[in-house]
């Protein structure tokens, strides 16, 4: 099946059939979260974005994003046939490892969940990155490149594989958590004090401009750091040392095409470095270019795998 | 087909047939060449090492290596149904990017040479260390686990990525040239000034030993870095900086195992060292073996790079 991403809400002037097939989509995020609800094809009928409120814990963002998700299936019409949903960290059946962003997130049973609220049995769970890289293998920069690398810059710090048209999920479903990488000069005595989470991200970036005296978080310290100055000064140490990693994932891949996707990868001034400095020290360059899909890389992702679970299920 | 890497000269009581068919493989190393006819099914008939001589160019060691697989074949009798190559860099067919120990080999038509001085039109060229993870999937330590992660620490430094039961060989055919990888703390000036091929390799510890006044190379080195002294605190900086660089591709791949080959690689305490800082670092920690093949893993995938080729061209 193919999705489309296309306006929000079609126009649908006949009824719809009780039993059209309908797919739903879920992309938890530690800030915001999202879901659609597209047709068999993929098309997308009704989408809608809500704020996770991470601070208040797992339980709330699980229910109002459930509680949204049975809204739109209902508004669509139709009859759910597949589900697909995307979390940070690794998904498993029974859990959720390495997302530390949402209170409680690690122990939740998000495909238990989904089949407790709504009326659908096939529901398919994956890490979001693994889900945005999927949309863009199948719709987006990724079709006619391989093997691809996508790289998540947002609230955290991540990247994706694909090779031979398939996300590599690696042997425990961990694959691309390059946030534990190794920083600096030095081995760190504590193993994750020096992780590159915390050097470059979202969030890594936010308390580097409240360190510098500014208010406004990683955007307005990027605004600064277009003149000469402390907070470019300061944002090159950290390009840099994502760019050292990245350059290692593209001599270990050769990858085609480098997709960035997340609100920091479409900082035009930190995409820009981040592709200079892979230029310089690539003896074969990919093509390092933004995402397409804007926020809804890993939504469409989420439809993507529910097309493809409802596909294998038929 | 299947290889074995049994006893180097089998017994044959028994007169060859003129069309039994047999398998060349060649591996061209920095410090040797190893040449190896096989039977259709990947048995070793006859193998010899010879020294490659870098410094005295790309001809004279693609001369010597090609006589020698000539009388190889010949002792071994039968007909020549394909051979497979293996020599460092990016192998393509009018010449090899990134292989910079042989003064000359960049400019080598491999296969063509081949078909040249031997009765033999199937050819296959490839990457050294991919062909030593080919011998590994078939034959080896990754045959049970997906993905895989080979690490050569030899005369240079290289790795290899299996994903699916194929070795991914990138987009330009680059993939696993982790020697051009960015080290220090901070980005270079000149961009390949502190690429890791500089800190750890064979070649870079053999450097390090002579500046701390041994003339015994990475083995004196390895040997004194046992215990606590300088020799040891230099050795744990190089071996800090792979490990970064390992990490990272760990956590991108999430490897079920990781493979280490090479001379290098056979020394207890850096594989040790290793092994601990991956442990330390990595949520998900892959197995870290030493390939069963001591120095023969990119010859045995070079004759199975040859099976392969034949089956195929059948």
């Amino acid at each position: 099946m193919t999705v489309h991403s296309g306006p929000v809400v079609e126009s649908r002037p006949e009824p719809v059939r009780p039993d059209a097939r309908r797919l739903l989509g879920i992309d938890f995020g530690g800030t915001k979260m999202a879901v659609a609800v597209a047709d068999a094809q993929g098309r997308i009928l009704r989408s809608e974005r809500v704020p996770t409120y991470a601070g208040r814990g797992a339980g709330q963002a699980l229910d109002r994003a459930l509680e949204l998700a049975g809204r739109l299936v209902s508004d669509a019409g139709g009859s759910l046939a597949a589900a697909g949903i995307a979390s940070p960290g690794v998904v498993r059946d029974d859990g959720i490892d390495l997302a530390p962003n949402v209170p409680g997130w690690e122990r939740l049973r998000l495909a238990d969940a989904v089949r407790a609220a709504l009326p659908v049995s096939v529901v398919e769970v994956g890490n979001d990155l693994n889900a945005a890289a999927l949309a863009e293998l199948r719709l987006g920069a990724l079709r006619d490149a391989d093997p691809g690398l996508v790289v998540g810059l947002g609230t955290g710090v991540a990247t994706a594989l694909t090779v031979g048209g398939s996300v590599v999920a690696g042997h425990r479903g961990a694959a691309g958590e390059i946030a534990y990488a190794v920083t600096g000069a030095h081995w760190p005595a504590v193993p994750h004090d020096t992780m590159l989470e915390a050097v470059f991200s979202g969030r890594a970036l936010d308390l580097l401009a409240a360190e510098l005296g500014m208010s406004g978080g990683a955007a307005e310290l990027c605004r600064h750091a277009e003149r000469p100055g402390p907070a470019r000064d300061a944002l090159l140490v950290r390009v840099d040392e994502l760019a050292r990693h990245l350059a290692t994932c593209c001599l270990l891949v050769d990858p085609r095409r480098v997709v960035l996707v997340g609100g920091v990868a479409r900082n035009d001034l930190v995409r820009g470095l981040l592709a200079d400095r892979l230029t310089a020290v690539l003896p074969h360059r990919p093509d390092v270019v933004l995402s397409t899909f804007a926020d809804d890389a890993a939504l469409l992702g989420a439809v993507t795998m529910a097309g493809e679970a409802m596909a294998a299920h038929r």
